[in-house]
């Protein structure tokens, strides 16, 4: 079994590097918080005496290389240590402290595995500073040349390539440069299911597809005083039918869809300015992609009939667009073996959230491993997961760890 | 007559003053920008050999005192030169230098006045950068203290009383220390009502009544891929069903009461988080105060409707509220005789802009002249006056502001 004691103190240890000025945790990719991040989970790495190499994404790979099998393809370990603005402590870090625990685990007890075994933390899984989510992963599994990903400006106008080398985390490695045997990610569910169901472990059997979009309405600008209701082209009231469209359409579907508008702006943004141009994002998921895409063109059509209602124009582009994924059989069978062996409750499900799990499926059999999130709550300081399960879920991953690693 | 190229160039010259990086027109009050705009207004009173002086909210004062008259309560021709985000040319500044022009043109064709005659620039009209607007006559006719103005805090953060004195526009004078036998404005009309009647000069009878308020929403920030529809309290989704149902209502009311919504900030404004708060303002108008109360009662019983559904908070605070206000019948039939005698079509009219008129009318008979706006086009660079309107327009004060003065 893992070291529950250091594996906790490190979450906590993470937890609290990148503060702001309101105690918010803020670790958004490739900044100032991350490098501290970084650099914690690095010396950590040392600490463990593994290899480190970091690639030209900045993704971050602590390489456990059995002298024996120096050469076989790896069994990785991974997710990522950025965050959200005002985010919790467990989301991504939980799984990239498990997979250094548990090598450390393994390595201390005397096992001997089969390949390398190595835990890497990806660059940019949120997608909250640089756009698309899962960037990082996605550019190591071939899906996004790096040149193109280390271009990406963020909503801070920054350019990641630069921020990436000004924080010393621009590597050399070539994304891809290990091509792992098989993938695993231990992850905080960060919705409702497994508390609701009363289960401690989820055997994360698939993913949900994700679309990402900027919709930007041109209106005109006028007087609120004395525009006559009816000549106006206001568009931030076109937005806002945008979005109770959205949400009254997901919410009165009898399927799983989710739909988000989480950015909005307005222009000139003045209280008696009639807004010339609303700028807003679009989250749209489904487990189903033909349903996804019909929610997308439902979207569309709606966008098309509200222009011409509101005498504004609409325009649409794509921040990202990930097809649902199915995970590796073999791998989710380990999964519930190992929860059963060691007396915990498991079911199979289904990702809600993105995760570097769905971009290594391109390039390796892969799997995930969640455990309950209290409330369903995440990307919020209150997200919490109790230490048990916490210790429960890092064993889980141990033990198909060692299964993968023996064969 | 007036000097029209005169009137004309110093509106084209004004113009030019404080245009930012993209050339948008931008002289909020107490800005850098707005400090070049006064320094102009007052190098042209000096020209006109007008007695300047500051009051201790930054009302600037031309003063013309009749040697004969030096005593009497002085005729006040007033407006701004405070302008929006992206403005246009006209709103404000064409009734402050049409004032300037009508004092220079009695001046130099021998007009004896039997009182002193002013011209008046007040301070932050436009409540853009601090609120309330129309702040500088609102404070000289005594309705809110000079020290609780001077302590607004802007959109930006800064205190308006520093701003003035680090502008050099912090005055000594003591606001109402001219009280005016009477007012008169002259403004572009900001909407389409003189130009959809093909009449050139409208003679303001009534200005409706303002009501601004901050609503902020207080919702629970989650994860847009795991936290199903229902379980939401998504603070964005609850801000876009108060922008419809304003809009909506004021839209299918054949009353002419009208609903806006110019600022609005999501929290923590991420594309995967569900909205925790949204913050946005109302601006709601009527002619009529029992109505516009109604619409504000409204709007208090659709919030707390919607607080439950959603399971959101709502907060209200209050901006501004001025209530709608009756213009001096006698001043209104000058305006009306003016035209005639010009030959120009008038027509008597509701204002549905606040004007610094409506507060000085608090303190003596006041009035406004309006002239058509092109489209009904204000508060955008494409705000536009045809010249001979404008021309009108000043021609149209002189001779009120002659009469006023003759008596
Ligand atoms: N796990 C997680 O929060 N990933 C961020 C990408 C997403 O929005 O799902
Ligand atoms: N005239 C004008 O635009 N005033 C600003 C105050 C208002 O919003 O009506």
């Amino acid at each position: 079994s893992i070291d529950a004691v250091r594996l906790l103190s490190r979450i906590e240890q993470l937890g609290q590097i990148g503060r702001d000025g309101e105690d918010r945790l803020v670790r958004l990719a490739a900044s100032d918080a991350d490098k501290s991040g970084r650099d914690a989970l690095v010396s950590w790495m040392k600490e463990a005496d593994l290899e480190v190499a970091v690639d030209r994404i900045g993704n971050i790979f602590g390489i456990w290389r059995a002298s024996s099998a120096e050469d076989q393809a790896p069994i990785m370990i991974g997710s990522h240590i950025d965050t959200v603005i005002d985010a919790g402590v467990y989301d991504g870090c939980y799984g990239v402290l498990s997979g250094l625990e548990v090598i450390q685990s393994l390595r201390s007890a005397g096992f001997v595995p089969s390949r390398p075994i190595v835990v890497a933390a990806f660059t940019n899984e949120e997608g909250v500073r640089y756009t698309p989510d899962m960037m990082g992963s996605l550019v190591y599994a071939g899906g996004l040349p790096v040149e193109e990903a280390l271009a990406s400006v963020g909503t801070d106008g920054t350019v990641l390539g630069e921020e990436l080398a000004r924080i010393g985390y621009a590597g050399s490695k070539e994304p891809g440069f290990l091509k792992p045997h098989a993938y695993v990610e231990l992850h905080i569910e960060q919705g409702p299911v497994l508390e609701k169901a009363g289960v401690q472990v989820g055997a994360v059997e698939n993913l949900q597809g994700i679309s990402w979009q900027r919709i930007t309405i041109e209106g005109v600008a006028n007087h609120a005083g004395t525009t006559p209701m009816s000549l106006r082209a206001d568009a931030g009231y076109a937005a806002s039918r945008v979005i109770s469209f959205l949400r009254d359409r997901a919410a009165s579907s009898p399927t799983p869809t989710v739909a988000t508008v989480g950015c909005i702006s307005f222009e000139p943004n003045a209280v008696n300015i009639i807004p010339s141009r609303a700028v807003f994002t679009v989250d749209l998921r489904d487990p189903n992609e033909d349903r996804l895409q019909a929610e997308e063109a439902a979207l569309a059509d709606f966008l098309i009939e509200l222009a011409a209602a509101e005498k504004v124009t609409i325009a649409t582009e794509r921040m990202a667009r990930f097809t649902p994924v199915t995970f590796d059989r073999a791998i989710v069978k380990l999964v519930e073996a190992a929860a059963e062996q060691r007396g915990l409750s498991s079911m199979r499900m289904t990702s809600g959230a993105g995760h570097d799990a769905q971009m290594i499926a391109r390039i390796c059999p892969a799997a995930m491993i969640f455990v309950p999130s209290i409330g369903g709550i995440s990307h919020n300081p209150r997200e919490f997961t109790p230490e048990a399960d916490l210790v429960a879920g890092a064993n889980v991953l141990l033990d198909v760890v060692s299964q993968l690693a023996s064969k």
